[in-house]
């Protein structure tokens, strides 16, 4: 894999014998490469994640700041504790009771955004060769870090309704009888990334009751709960289960140029995670921990999120309403909130190797491979409707469009490759 | 060392056959563990290593904040690149050149704290077993992080000059002989971290050329270097040899609640810097570097460094007084910058069993054993004299001196323990 990065080919490396056994897990990521595309202003990005931080209006951080420096300036530029700010975990109560999480402030860590807590809690448990159970398909950032713990990503069958009960049972048997240790499930309940489905209400219980009975951790990823269109999410695993360590971000309902994400884990595992976070970078920032402490105390922060929700619910119903003008045979997942359409391509299209023709055309997507450890996911591709206007969305689908309609031309003509 | 933990002893935990080898490296510090103890008002702490951020002007920051808004607040707010703002980037040019360093922005990777860049980049070097090799005493974030990698911390013998070019040999043969494989020479070459003394002129070259001949790379740590008291210090390592890996940080010479630190590496190490960047956290704050950049354009940050530099020096000459006033027989280095005093105590005292005692006295520090990854440094302590008033530090330092005087007599009394 490293010879496929673009930046590291003309570099000659002095230390190359040096390096740890985990450096050589690192690779460029699809997601990443597709960076310098994006910036292009003519190509219509249905790529990157970004969410629309412009429908956040500025004098609400400016109020934040004046009253964060006032009151406690001196604080919010010094060191502060490996823990994070105690009056944010305070407020971040409020924020996860709307999900039916009643948990003490002292059993959450405040983290470099919420991937850093994945990160953390990661290097805690996974040694080379443990297996991660995870959605199929599942977030990037997270298959990334796995796979730099040196971890078996196994993925279980995932539909409409979230992560098959039966097809976890399945994969826990199928890793027990090739003598595997299953260190976690990893998923991402609500409006997932990147397909954008929730985990249905009855199979919580039952992913539960399985993991439970099987001794296996789950690690709740939940980012985008609070985006919803239409009604609320169920409850969270972690609401029916104390063990369930819980990770929540502000990176989509405030912004993500902060980097401040949360994790609530069970007290022993709390301690370590607060260890190894001192231990990588000392503490979380308390400039950016204060700043959305205020804002969430000086600011209608419940209003704002109303505010987003109706952002992103225009621009989903954009991306549908294109989709079903443009590509009206291909299915696509439906989500009730969040960023991501799933998109599935006809048989015998390759996104990946589909994507430099529809750069070509003026629009960018990710494709399906990212969201997958063992190397599938060709047929598919993911859309974030979260950043362009819905203008821009129709037009960046018109223009997918084009390029998958003239892949099918091709196929039909002269029949698949390979 | 996890029994010793006092926020795990009564912690049930489930997971315990779950964790990652690496997660058993992990301990609570000896720094941390005080924490607690210095936030008490009456106990006068010369421990702990913070900043006198008091001494920035807020209005500085305000104006900071005002500029990057109204330029930038969209930027600001949302995800950045895994490499860090190149504007920010571009800055760090003119700080590097005071030390005599010359290189391109692009080699340069912004990070959550010089601490993140030094547990990024020893991510990338060391496998278990393998050797670091450090002046001993070394800082103790350091050691925590080298540990958690399950590396070998090889100390060597460093004076009033810094780090000896002599045992720096003598220590490699011997690594040698025993088979050992050396990842890099650890080192933070100015005002160090915790003994005050800085490396001298004509050492530098000498530690360069044992490390180019014997292919060790070099880790340069220096987040005090701008704050000397009467002189500049001597041109950094990296300015003499391109392979130095150079470690930088604005929590000494601005304001630690930010989190940004800077790694400047050769290219090819710069890329894996950043790929593993992005798969802990994505990317450093952009809020956090935006303000940074802004000040560093809207202030006068040399003469916002010449303020802390007077504050400091009148703290160091509080303490270097009070030493020779209440302490007069007790060997201390006699830095000329930085924040920290390295105090060697009369035979037969322990320095950590004695700082229940001192914080009797109401006297907190760091105990010596804390700067040691092989248990000795019994014998020393640490005084930072950076965060309490010339008053408060005096009357430290003579409480220190109760505790010693009391400490001594009984050894002139009753003899050594053990």
């Amino acid at each position: 894999m490293p010879e496929t990065s673009p930046t590291r080919s003309n570099n000659f490396d002095g230390w190359l014998d040096s390096y740890s056994e985990r450096a050589h897990t690192l690779s460029v990521s699809e997601v990443r490469a597709l960076f310098a595309v994006v910036s292009r202003p003519e190509v219509v990005s249905l790529a990157g994640g970004m969410p629309y931080v412009s429908a956040l209006p500025k004098e609400l951080l400016a109020k934040a700041y004046e009253s964060m420096m006032a009151k406690k300036g001196d604080l919010a530029i010094q060191y502060g504790g490996g823990q994070g700010d105690a009056e944010l975990r305070e407020q971040l109560r409020d924020i996860m009771a709307i999900e039916g999480i009643h948990a003490s402030p002292d059993d959450l860590v405040v983290t470099t955004g919420s991937q850093h807590a994945l990160d953390l809690v990661a290097g805690l448990f996974l040694d080379k060769g443990d297996v991660v159970l995870a959605e199929g398909p599942s977030y990037v950032g997270a298959i990334g870090i796995f796979r730099h713990y040196e971890a078996h990503i196994e993925h279980v069958f995932t539909d409409d309704d979230g992560i098959s009960p039966v097809a976890l049972q399945e994969a826990i048997d199928r890793m027990k009888a090739q003598g595997r240790r299953i260190k976690f499930l990893y998923l991402v309940p609500n409006f997932a990334n990147p397909s954008g489905v929730t985990l249905a209400k009855e199979r919580r219980p039952q992913i539960i009751e399985i993991c439970q009975r099987e001794h296996i951790l789950i690690l709740e990823d939940n980012p985008y709960g609070l985006l919803y269109f239409d009604k609320p999410v169920p409850d969270a695993l972690r609401s029916m289960d104390d063990n369930v360590i819980y990770l929540g971000s502000f990176s989509k309902i405030l912004a993500p140029g902060f980097r401040v994400g949360y994790v609530l884990a069970p007290p022993a595992l709390r301690d370590k995670i607060v260890l190894a976070q001192e231990s990588a970078l000392l503490c979380p920032s308390m400039f950016s921990q204060m700043m959305i402490s205020e804002y969430l105390s000086v600011a209608d922060w419940r209003k704002q999120v109303d505010t987003f929700r109706g952002v992103y619910r225009e621009r989903r119903d954009a991306a549908l309403d294109a989709m079903s003008e443009y590509l009206p045979n291909l299915r696509t997942t439906k989500p009730d909130g969040g960023f991501y359409l799933w998109v599935t391509l006809p048989d015998g299209i390759d996104s990946k190797a589909m994507l430099p023709l529809a750069v070509k055309e003026l629009v960018a997507y990710t494709p399906g491979t990212a969201f997958f450890g063992d190397g599938t996911g060709q047929q598919h591709l993911r859309i974030c409707y979260s950043y362009p206007t819905p203008e821009r969305i129709k037009l960046g689908i018109k223009r997918l469009a084009t390029v998958i309609n003239l892949q099918t031309e091709l196929i039909e003509t002269f029949g698949k490759k390979k």
